[in-house]
């Protein structure tokens, strides 16, 4: 699960010193006792830093009331202290390999009642946790930090705009990459390098979608030759160097597509601009949903568009907010998301069209750029 | 989070039907009523289905009695489909963008009063899990999996031996790239292709900790210059096309090495060579740490081996069983596992010789095979 990492240093602007004592604050107003981040994306958004998920025990534990501090496994002590988390000023406290760090954590948190587990917190770890502080009620922590989460500074939009240029770049090279005769797993490989050539730190997924493969919207690649006259779903995304995610889809033709292709993908252009255009602070996440599916189902297509119209955007490929039905959050400017309805025929071919999206105080900017129509190659 | 997928298909004789069967019979005899398993190593080492980590549940229930089945959200059904799982046999169960998958499983298997869930399952699942099923204990699968993980078959092996091949061959390649002048990330980027290049589907560290650096056991890569007469620690590894990992570690210097360096060398090589040699059936764990351990020790650097001696690895870069005090685990054929003390001067610099074993009928059997002496670069 580590990646490999040849980006420049994390921008201090990016993960600002101050968001800890706004985490804390969340924190002791959530009720909650104490957060307790283990390696992933809720640790990496308070502190920058990227800590290995290993089995070995990190943390940073955030209580309500009260210093903070780092838990760290004695052989990664020197890798935190040259990370961002440095900066923060908290302590750092070495476990060492015959230690039990999860209940030198108990025994320093004294007796809780709630604590805030990272969304992304393994069970060998939740569960060493609940063994440890028996009394304490386990909540997620992403109930506090979604509130931050999903509002995007100024600066976090720039990083998500910077992301989505990139991946704009590699969408410009598609067409040289796709021909028929060629696997897709082929051209895959050429996509994952010129993701990472466009600065990408990590390339997070790659779908090359040939004719009936297009009918899954989660399909990746598979050694399947792409034949002339097939659409070719092309849904691409990345880390950028800045942490920030990329995610954009388009939709190519090898030659001219089939006439009932042609019609549905109509619709689907209708339909990702409706909810584009639907996106506005105050709206809620789920009235872009429908913005979507109401076009597509007024067109008689309602049953083949499957999924959700999109999720939230930043340090994760998938975050808060879900543009869904149910989710009846109030959009405000800062919520970053995809719009991505799909229209797919099983059996036959499918199509997506995805934008990532900023809320703007008068409506939503779009990140991604490229044509949105089909891509004759 | 998710990986690029550009190898082959996941072989069945890695992945046997039969091996559900086994997890099946495991699960009961150790008393736990089902295991939930969530994307990741426990789900790919009982199916062979590398299914995305997201937000989106996908589990394999595996009941101790009855039939098991994989809850999927609707739109992963064809990729889950298309993958080994399918091979399994068992009853795939899709969910709606508007069920609550967690509810569905909490119904279906009734009352239950413990479940194993997959040792990374998120915590966004186990509270879910937890809430929809509030009388079941949960423990962790991995109770039941080690079991069975920890004792590779033949091919497994294999599998080992091969990615093991292809780690060294890196290795070889490793003296091209290192020169003074030239920073740590840019040696690190060729290693990185040199490891895809080599049949890995991914890379998952790539370390080279040059200098002072070298004292970091888990240092990974910085934009440090790297200065003539400063010895190198280069740990790498990956997941090879088959999914199982490589991992090795050699030291390399740019010239003539220090003379206290070249001092504690010799003791590293004696202390790795003694923790191979204790390598049998039925020794302990501990022992071969043990063995690793004296030899540094009696050279009066036992302050400076900060690490436990080795972890196990399979699907997995570190998984059972560790080689560390306090593990009376008896050593079995099959154990595969990292020997790599280190010994570390704050400060100055450091090595770590790391090799991967298989525990044989008779003996422990290296399935790295470059040099262990410092390679002169």
């Amino acid at each position: 699960m580590a990646r490999s990492r040849f980006g420049p240093v994390t921008s201090s602007d990016l993960y600002p010193v101050s968001r800890l004592a706004a985490v804390q604050e969340a924190t002791a107003k959530a009720g909650l006792d104490a957060l307790l981040l283990t390696p992933g994306p809720d640790l990496r958004y308070v502190t920058g830093y990227e800590a290995l998920p290993l089995e070995r025990l990190t943390c940073l534990v955030v209580p309500a009331a009260g210093e903070s501090y780092l838990m760290v496994p004695r052989l990664e002590l020197p890798a935190a202290q040259a990370s961002p988390a440095a900066r923060l000023g908290v302590e750092f406290v070495a476990w060492d390999e015959t230690d039990d760090p999860y209940d030198l954590v108990a025994r320093r948190l004294g007796r809780v009642a709630t604590v805030g587990l990272a969304d992304r917190m393994w069970a060998m770890a939740s569960l060493r946790f609940r063994a440890a502080m028996p009394e304490a009620e386990q909540v997620l922590a992403g109930t506090v930090l979604r509130e931050l989460r999903m509002r995007k500074s100024a600066v976090e939009v720039d990083a998500l705009r910077e992301a989505g240029e990139a991946i704009d770049a590699v969408h410009r090279q598609v067409p040289q990459f796709l021909r028929a005769g060629r696997t897709e797993r082929e051209v895959g490989r050429d996509i994952h390098d010129a993701i990472l050539a466009a600065g990408h730190a990590t390339v997070d997924f790659v779908i090359v979608a040939s004719g009936p493969n297009g009918a899954s919207p989660h399909h990746e690649l598979s050694d399947r030759v792409i034949q002339a006259g097939e659409p070719v779903v092309v849904d691409i995304g990345g880390q950028f160097h800045s942490g920030y995610c990329s995610d954009s889809t388009r939709n190519y033709c090898i030659g001219e597509p089939p006439a009932e292709y042609k019609e549905y993908f109509q619709v689907l252009q209708a339909a990702q601009d409706a909810a584009c255009e639907a996106v506005r602070p105050g709206v809620s996440c789920e009235s872009i949903d429908a913005a979507a599916r109401e076009v597509i189902a007024q067109a008689g297509y309602g049953d083949h568009f499957i999924h959700r119209t999109g999720h939230g955007i930043g340090i994760e490929t998938h975050e808060e907010p879900y543009i869904v039905s149910g989710n009846t959050e109030p959009m405000e400017p800062g919520f970053a998301f995809s719009v991505e309805p799909g229209i797919y025929l099983a059996g036959k071919h499918g199509a997506r069209i995805e934008d990532i999206l900023v809320c703007t105080d008068t409506g939503g900017e779009r990140l991604n750029n490229t044509t949105r129509d089909l891509v004759i190659v």
